[in-house]
């Protein structure tokens, strides 16, 4: 057989050519900014070629600090097909994060939303290594003086050449690369290779209920800092489907008048993204969002209550995904066994998700042993495949690793169907008198109570057991809920021994980066006394 | 990213574990019998291991002489992830092919099914390689005594074991090779390797159409011998969807049986079969074959009436497909640009197909050089990609090969959204006072007479133009269709030029062995004066 290399040039060529009329539509608050593939293509030819200009070899970094938008998209395609590295800021960062980020991949180029020009500059001693900032759309970019070259990226683009002779490149070599959002110690980088971004694409466009075609048109929540928007964009230039990017416009009014007017058939994004959707269509009664059939849910684990509100309510398949940055990431999708009766479908959707083909998942004892996937073995999640890292950029120590395995973190139980019941993080379960009790699990059970918007669980010390769970929860809006209720509510849903005695009702949950409860930040609110706790003795 | 190696033995596991109670169900002639895919996965570790208690090494051929059914899919999945090489040996070939290929491909053991030893048999002389002959299911295998030792299928298995541990395999070793049907000079062997059979399985998951996923059950028509099955058993064992095999059994009655008795949602077969099948519905009306939405066509062009009447008559989207051996095979699927009309769709559709992620097509001409893709140009079609052959199994000669493209030998256009349009097979184009006639094109033209069933075109020699189209067409059964209606018929939809002057009515056009047209027979008979040609002067 032929030695063609998997790259993502392959992908560049196959979107702006086979599918040369299919979109990308970027929301600009109202009006909607539209170009196809085919043009996509050529200014991404534009943005290599001027980048080259400027002296951006092979191996250079070029990072992004934007929204999701088609310029985003241009670099997405050619920042890797150049041969450079694509690196993907994180917007969300605090500032001692994103600089360290900065400085430890040593960025030579940032293109940047303009008007984010204060959140960068606050990093400007960090940036050492940068050499251009390309500022994208409207925004005043003086705080950034004096730390590179400014230029816009309006101006840099006319000066590329519509069809650069994309270089030879080897399939391992990098393409991308993105920082986990770790809440302990410095972000770790990954570093996605052309073969692997290639194989997750294809692992993107054919996985049960995603399936992406030229007749989609897919609604890109998930940002493109965020772990490569879960491989939408790529997998839409391998599918034809189109793109819509909401810019910064991610409130669910913004969100519910894209699909009115764009009409996508599937969409990706965090839970409580969709659950403000759904909050919003439950107060807008009569919107038509008919053309949405699939929207996929990563990034934290999908309330129950959640996904039935979208059948019932909206008719809308809530499919609920599983990854991390270090698996591209697409790994698991919780699609259930074809011969499930319609509650037994509910309880497979429920789990994290059912392995993808391309990837292999087990559970690992404390002591590395490798348990039976009997759904009922508890431990630690082991992950293997061709878009899976081995490795951390400048992090020789290999601690992550298990004989060629990636070791998640997420704790749990694997079934015979390779479907992964995520019960914690390894950090997050809580040791209450000598007992494991999942903090995800009694979240859930929380969230299911008709009245509450979100809940949050963290272990807090105790005398005589240890350590005990802590409920923080919101009540839905204009909702007065009171812990005593939920109390006698989860009775008949958890077992005794895992009632919470602690509870606190907050106005929101804090939340990471990247959308998930931010549960060292809830610690740490707790053992500083800024947390109203309610004690209910048992 | 780490290095994980696309293997079949990870398909395998994906298959069996994931997909455990996805089935293959083999057709018996009237019973069917199951096994899920969890249990074909310990028998093909049985398989692999009483090979390998035999002494079958590493890259030693483990050769195959077999319909489709549930041992056929077991030697496709142990062969390779022992490490050995799958030779699907084709049932339909002349006793000198069979013979060179057996011992071209030096094949250790061959898998048959027993009622198959006489054709065997008839080349005893050129199994001098041949260690092993292992006959599957009842029949006379007395022919072959003495050959080789006479091991039965269902006596090898028990000696192996259920968890055979499987090699880590390099993913560019050898997995499978099958031979082209080629109808000049000796076939050339197409060696796949662990990767492109990988690469080619998610490239038949994720295509338009076809999107194989675990709530499919796919009628597998096309033969396992020829290029295999066009990539659907691995891509079965991939996604989860059963297999229904239909063994010997490919009459029109029989597989409409299977489709009323399993209710298959996909199938996949040459156009031979679907006109028989059409036909049998049509005799027969009233089935219901409502379960099956699409079926995939290819290996000769898809007469356009056959497809209308697939849509308008049966319900069923029939896609035409172009591949080849070399090309694993599948290259390109017609499904149409989302925007086209109905009558556009329809156009796109009666094309060879629209190039797939993974595969780049370009056309070349006569000189080498590379020809524009709009529309109009026509050349020969050059092919390359992860699973597109890059030689010839013993054979250097790469006169096939142009700068890694393989040459296809198919001549047409190609346009700006990659849909191929075939012309012709470069030998079969008819060359009339210097200008081109295409043969497949007055085929098609013929075969949309309403009364027609079948229809060929080859050039003869002609004293005035060189070389002139003779037309041979097969009525449709019970009607009486003269050359002259044919004639008028076509006035009105080829160029006057294109009208040929001498026609044959047949009872039947001669097939090769995978069931295309035998124009190379068709020549030697018109030469031989063994076909009746009415000549009608201009």
């Amino acid at each position: 057989m032929q030695d063609f290399p998997l790259t993502i040039t392959h992908v560049l060529r196959h979107g702006m050519r086979i599918y040369r009329d299919s979109e990308v539509v970027t929301y600009e608050g109202g009006e909607y900014r539209r170009a196809n593939f085919s043009e996509v293509g050529i200014r991404a030819s534009r943005l290599a070629s001027s980048l080259k200009g400027l002296g951006i070899q092979a191996d250079d970094r070029v990072a992004t600090f934007c929204f999701n938008h088609q310029e985003h998209l241009e670099a997405y395609l050619a920042v890797p097909c150049m041969g450079s590295i694509l690196h993907t800021l994180n917007l969300r960062l605090f500032p001692a994060q994103l600089g360290y980020i900065i400085s430890d991949a040593e960025d030579k180029v940032i293109l940047f939303d303009a008007m984010l020009a204060p959140l960068l500059a606050r990093v400007r001693e960090q940036m050492r290594s940068v050499r251009f900032l390309v500022p994208i759309g409207e925004g005043d970019t003086s705080s950034l003086q004096g730390i590179a070259e400014i230029i816009p990226y309006d101006e840099l683009l006319p000066s590329g050449t519509g069809d650069f002779e994309w270089p030879e490149l080897d399939e391992r070599s990098a393409a991308g690369m993105c920082y986990t959002s770790g809440t302990t110690g410095d972000p770790k980088g990954v570093v996605y290779s052309h073969r692997s971004t290639f194989l997750h694409s294809m692992g993107v466009c054919m996985a049960p209920e995603i399936s992406l075609h030229e007749k989609d048109k897919s609604l890109v929540i998930v940002p493109m800092f965020h772990a490569n928007a879960w491989g939408i964009p790529y997998a839409a230039f391998m599918s034809g489907s189109d793109l819509l990017m909401p810019k910064q416009y991610l409130q669910a009014e913004h969100l519910v008048r894209m699909i009115v007017g764009e009409r996508p058939t599937t969409s990706a994004g965090v839970p409580t993204i969709w659950n403000d959707v759904l909050k919003y269509l439950q107060e807008h009664p009569g919107i038509d969002i008919s053309s949405l059939k699939v929207a996929t849910a990563g990034g934290s684990s999908v309330p129950r209550h959640l996904m039935e509100a979208f059948d019932e309510e909206l008719g809308i398949k809530l499919i609920q995904g599983w990854g991390m940055t270090e698996t591209s990431p697409l790994a698991a999708l919780a699609v259930p066994p074809r011969s499930s009766s319609p509650s037994e479908a509910m309880d497979y959707r429920s789990l994290a998700g059912r392995v993808i083909a391309g990837v292999e998942v087990r559970v690992v004892g404390d002591d590395g042993t490798i348990l039976p996937d009997d759904g009922a073995s508890v431990g630690e999640f082991e992950i293997r495949g061709p878009w899976i890292a081995g490795s951390y950029y400048h992090d020789q120590s290999g601690e992550r690793f298990h004989d060629g395995w990636l070791r998640t973190g997420d704790v749990g139980t694997l079934d015979s169907r390779g479907f992964m019941h995520i019960t914690d993080r390894s950090k997050d379960l809580i040791k209450s008198g000598g007992e494991w009790i999942s903090s995800v699990d009694l979240e859930n059970a929380i969230m299911s109570y008709p009245d509450i918007f979100e809940a949050a669980v963290i272990g807090v010390p105790d005398q005589r057991w240890d350590e005990r769970p802590l409920a923080c929860y919101v009540p839905a809006e204009g909702k007065d809920v009171k812990p005593e209720e939920v109390l006698e509510y989860l009775s008949d849903t958890v077992a005794r021994w895992w009632l919470p005695e602690r509870w606190a009702v907050m106005d929101e949950v804090p939340k990471t980066s990247v959308g998930k409860f931010n549960k060292l930040a809830l610690r740490s609110k707790y053992i500083n006394g800024e947390l109203q706790v309610v004690e209910i003795p048992r």
